[in-house]
């Protein structure tokens, strides 16, 4: 096929939906770059000012997926079941879902990127557990699923090529906040790691992408829509994220709350959202009578969770980073917390070394905010509200910055806000 | 300064107004490669979209004048006049229009570039002469201007590079028909051309880069307040590019074409623009007094058309290329013709070899379409309508493809059309 990209940017540009042929055609010509950068730029920012319709939508998402390599686990026998999140500040519910999940005889290939921004990414809060290692070869990957059902792993390169390029692009252009943009990013790559049931947990909130529930339902129905088509029996969640998720942001740190959760305990919201995903999860593939709660409070989880960060060679007994340094916010007054801003912890975790500026960036796996109070936290002035962990100390005064006015205060107890704010499927 | 060009893209995306030192910045950053061009290309498709106001316009224009040279013919001591024409077929009128000008004491730098696509360059038409060369050296040109007040050289490449490498980007990315775009493309050529009086002849018709008067009105309007503020005594008329101008359409074609104007025939459309626009030039200096069609009736025009000629190298009497091949293409039936559309012939001279598709392409100067009748000409069934003219016979079938449909014919005798249909100052 013979196509002229001036034609197909012109078309978008103008107001016209893109044929299926036309979308094949520059996914395919923009992977193996006879379509350049700057025209792909062009057609992106068309996209992103006059948007794609469903069929549009569906056609590009899918043309990403064969661009490269699918996953298919359907030989091992089980159900399969896949969440993904949209990116929160704290949010660390992949480490405890994983086990919870594969203690129901389900398989769990959970794969994941790393973090950029104030976000951070799974395998980022895993690299602090020493000796672990996410970059399991297929065989790996296969082989740890057959034998215990749950990995949590990085997503090979193979998988939706065209999203990885584009992906890059959209971030140097200015065309990243586009629904028809990201829902076909994130689908591409989850359709490309093989049917089974899908969890979006899309957040909304200062922290999040999306900040209002209106947005965050759009793009979600969107994500919905595609999963389906796919064969894929899709869900989306719509999830808080105004404020953190639990009371740790920043790697080790992560891990450690994550710990805390698999022994039965950990901050309520974490514990929460974990297990009304799993339930979702256990649901859409007929295992609706179970309670995930149980594998959490009786050990099973935990013993999952060691087998699986054993079989990828880390060591489950070996102590966890901890910063060098730490400084201590306090309460400026006596009231209630009614408002911690998860994009300032976020940023605060960040600046601590908590995240990465540029891919190439280095974490320190012990920095971070930890957090002594949330909203509906009765506090008094002088009480510790934020510890900081930082490798260096340099960075505090930076990172107290951005938390400045990120706590609000009220004189009664604040109405509580529900952790799930919405549903589509 | 330092600036974070996804801001900018941002900015205009989401529908503001660009300020100041944005564009400077922009403008500045990319002409150096800071900015990249896929990050450029994505900000002339928000402005494509989005638009730009009159003060952006404005300062985008200048930033891209900035980038590079500006020329002053001032110390030469007479009236500097600038013509521009957005392109057309078969338009040669700056051929004879120079020495015209030259004649009533004038200086005329006559800048130009070469031609893509179906219109031809005035650079390529004067190449058709043997030794003729335009690409003369500033010294080379104030002096030739200094000693007879007129030459037709190539712009250099220092002027408005910053629009060399946005026309460039902009070509391949589908984002050259904005007016902002191509209002500041244009005039940052313009204006760095250095002041004086200027006319831009704005084509309009199915041969021309806009297709409405209304639209040619926005265009002209546009671009004449970019001159006003950058202090040059600026007109736009709009002509008509429905047919093309005079008879012929090709390189040496249209030389011989200007020679019977300024030996005081040729085409009346082609001698009316000419003399039009020589009068609003001449006009706006203070020489409203002088008749321009006499410099083409008494010879003076053509003496000083040699002069230029020679002092560029040209052999004035050498005969010009003749093509290998002719084929007549003829009327299918009686009537008086009432379309001859512009754009058919130019595509079926380029087809014939005249124009390039690419820039590295090479033009047979013989090459090109003659035109027998026009519209209002009555024409009898048989009686030739175009010569084609071409070194590689092969390319007739192809041509006459192109203007298959290109005449139409009428009962009785069409009202005429007027060649200029507005004026914006």
């Amino acid at each position: 096929m013979n196509m002229d990209v001036i034609d197909v940017i012109h078309a978008k540009r103008d107001g016209a939906a893109l044929t299926g042929e036309q979308i094949d055609w520059v996914i395919d010509a923009y992977t193996k770059g006879v379509v350049a950068d700057e025209q792909m730029a062009a057609l992106a920012m068309a996209i992103f000012l006059n948007g794609m319709n469903r069929e549009e939508v569906a056609r590009w998402t899918m043309a990403m997926v064969n661009s490269g390599d699918r996953l298919d686990f359907s030989s091992l026998g089980r159900p399969v079941v896949h969440k993904h999140s949209s990116g929160g500040v704290g949010d660390k519910i992949s480490l405890p879902l994983a086990p919870v999940l594969g203690v129901y005889d389900v398989v769990v290939p959970k794969l994941s990127g790393r973090g950029l921004g104030h976000t951070g990414g799974t395998l980022d809060k895993l690299d602090s557990i020493p000796g672990w290692r996410g970059d399991l070869s297929n065989e790996e990957l296969f082989a740890q699923l057959d034998e215990i059902g749950v990995a949590i792993a990085a997503a090979g390169s193979g998988l939706a090529p065209a999203d990885k390029k584009l992906y890059a692009l959209r971030d140097t252009t200015g065309t990243v906040a586009a629904v028809p943009l990201i829902a076909s990013s994130i689908m591409s790559k989850k359709i490309a790691e093989g049917p089974g049931a899908l969890v979006l947990d899309v957040k909304v909130g200062n922290g999040a992408f999306m900040t209002s529930v209106e947005a965050a339902a759009e793009l979600g129905r969107v994500m919905v829509d595609l999963g389906t088509d796919a064969g894929i029996n899709t869900v989306a969640l719509l999830t808080n994220m105004d404020t953190p998720l639990g009371l740790t942001a920043g790697n080790a740190l992560e891990v450690r709350e994550a710990l805390e959760v698999l022994a039965g305990g950990g901050p309520s919201d974490v514990v929460e959202l974990t297990v009304t995903i799993a339930r979702e999860l256990l649901g859409a593939v007929g295992k609706g009578d179970v309670d995930p709660a149980e594998a959490l409070a009786d050990g099973r989880a935990m013993d999952l969770w060691r087998k699986m960060i054993t079989m990828q060679g880390g060591d489950v007994d070996a102590p966890l980073a901890i910063a060098a340094h730490t400084e201590v916010i306090r309460a400026e007054r006596d009231g209630w917390i009614d408002r911690l801003e998860a994009l300032p912890v976020g940023v605060a975790a960040w600046r601590l070394g908590a995240g990465r500026a540029r891919k190439e960036d280095k974490i320190d796996p012990g920095a971070g905010v930890e957090m002594h109070a949330k909203p509906g936290d009765r506090v008094s002035a002088g009480q510790p509200l934020f510890t900081l962990h930082t490798d260096r100390p340099d960075r505090f005064q930076h990172a107290a910055d951005a938390l400045a006015g990120a706590v609000g205060y009220a004189e009664s107890e604040p109405e509580a806000t529900p952790l799930v704010l919405g549903r589509v499927d």
